[in-house]
């Protein structure tokens, strides 16, 4: 197994997260369970199956500061001098791995997704890249707990010989399906959640982008012949600010052929809003989720998570209070998807944007 | 008018003002409407009348260095030992000035109230002075605005002539009212609302004393006969400790005779907790108020108030938020008259002191 790599992609805001995430502290560098950053527990988390030399992460260029100063140093960082989704990120860190290793098989991992039983975490991952070794493309795919209609799902076809774990053909890859098709899918058994976790050889993806986004490739190419990242940042900005903004999913998964899902069932959790860090701490018994110095009276099923100073709620119910930094967010249960637009408004204030 | 004297009462704990109060900063000494604190709004209101050396200030022995602080340097500071109420810290004041000129007319103040029409307030005071020279105990009796239950209520009797403005003979003193009640107070029009606004000669109010409160006068008498305030603080504490907890209100005008009230039409506003601060602030087109580094998206009905650090309001209603000194608080409308309660869960926690 020594040519597996881990390449994670850390360039997300994590704005849903405000104010505890920073544009220079997003969510994927905070700690909001275990023992570390998220970006670090997802290194820790494959270090057994790609260590430290062989591990990747491409981040925003601006954020290379922050992840060695959180003590992330081990990894070859890349920072992309902006972001465009997936697609080109992954298809930098496959040429560069290839260059390295032409045989080298990849991990792509989300850098801010919880996951509870990691042994069978990694045997997924195992599984995926003997898969990978015998030519697909492979994705893990998360067993639904619920009919979610925040995520994109994949549908599974007929079951492949000589695995481990369940692995099957991809049918196809659906969108985020409304309400009633996300009901049809968890009961059928035949969906799981596109999770963005991916295992294939460096050089099998690179195929693929050559023939589903050929302009991308040629530009990568083109790149590589100057010599990829050894060229220096300049170089790079130059290639990458003409790259098209695509994900890897829409770009290439969808359309490419001997595409495989594993079904991985671990114990996977998004963190996709302060709802769901609640998850993570006991409920009193008014059902109100406290985190550091607050208190609640005469109050039912709020979060309260302090990690500066200490807030005090009073009569208050299915209200999500966060105070970080210097800031507070107060806001109803039913908006926590929409956080964002606290930074949108900050960003038109003169004093605001010291808080983004 | 060499004669009148101001007593201001600032004992209060303001806490129904936390977090921006706290125990040693409490609401009469923090700027909540006008260019200073509340107490030095109220010394200056009152400057044109009785000039700072005859300015007096009765307040906890452990505010004083609070109250010089924030830059209140020339009236006279009484510190009380331990809150006694208000008869014990009137007649302290009352034996002092007495001491100083056996003819002194004494206004007593509260510390921690807002008055729109200074002009007004003062021709009040003015005519209070001159029926206390007529040998009467004067309170000025707020006119009210809406049947209020949080206050206690005079009622009015026969007109006294040659006033400036409309005085009478006290008919009774009432306690704070049912609604109903309330509703009958402000229709009939006989009724003030007791703002604990009094002006007197400060030897009437030591006879009153004397005959209503002898237990009290006999102490005073006795810690006078030792030298009083001059003796230091150790007779001070010494007499004051033995002394019982009794309002002026109850301990004294309610029994006494000769009592007028005169009536007071100056704008007040007793500042009694988060919702009247609103009072004095614009609201924006979803009825927020938004005092400091604040804002507020989806939100109707709210008050946010930030002195430090900032704060986001998301899908709220109808709640109140205050961040100050590295605390927030978060509380419905309906308990805003209940935020000690935060004080006294905080006063449990190891953690809690340091924010009260």
């Amino acid at each position: 197994m020594d040519n597996l790599y881990a390449v994670v992609l850390a360039g997300g805001r994590g704005e849903r997260f405000w104010p505890k995430s920073r544009s220079n502290m997003p969510k994927q560098l905070l700690t909001l369970t275990g023992q570390s950053s998220m970006l670090g527990e997802t290194l820790k988390r494959v270090g057994s199956l790609a260590p430290v030399e062989r591990q990747w992460v491409v981040t925003g260029e601006d954020l290379v500061k922050s992840i060695e100063k959180i003590g992330i140093v081990g990894p070859r960082l890349i920072g992309e001098p902006a972001g465009k989704n997936t697609a080109p990120a992954i298809a930098v860190a496959a040429a560069e791995i290839a260059r390295e290793d032409p045989e080298a098989v990849m991990m792509v991992l989300p850098s801010d997704h919880f996951i509870n039983d990691v042994p069978r975490f990694q045997q997924a991952l195992r599984q995926g890249a003997d898969l990978a070794r015998r030519g697909y493309l492979v994705t893990i795919g998360i067993a639904p707990a619920r009919p979610e209609t925040g995520y994109g799902y994949i549908e599974r076809g007929e079951m492949l010989p000589d695995c481990s774990i369940p692995c099957f053909v991809v049918k196809s890859f659906r969108e985020k399906p409304d309400a009633i098709t996300a009901g049809k899918f968890l009961k059928s058994g035949y969906f799981y959640w596109n999770g963005g976790i991916f295992v294939w050889k460096a050089k099998a993806i690179l195929e693929q982008i050559e023939k589903h986004l050929p302009e991308l490739h040629q530009k990568l190419t083109a790149w590589q012949k100057q010599g990829g990242l050894s060229a220096g940042p300049e170089k790079f900005a130059e290639f990458y600010r003409e790259v098209e903004k695509i994900s890897i999913d829409y770009g290439v998964m969808e359309k490419a052929e001997r595409v495989a899902v594993i079904k991985g069932d671990f114990g996977w959790d998004d963190l996709g809003s302060w709802e769901a860090v609640e998850r993570f701490h006991p409920r009193d018994q008014q059902q109100n989720v406290l985190v550091g110095n607050c208190l609640a009276i005469d109050s039912q099923n709020n979060l309260v998570y302090s990690d500066d100073g200490m807030v005090a709620a009073l009569g208050l119910k299915d209200i999500i209070i966060v105070q970080s930094q210097g800031a507070v967010l107060v806001c109803h249960r039913s908006k926590v998807q929409e956080v964002r637009k606290v930074i949108e408004e900050l960003k038109k204030q003169p004093d605001g944007k010291k808080f983004i």
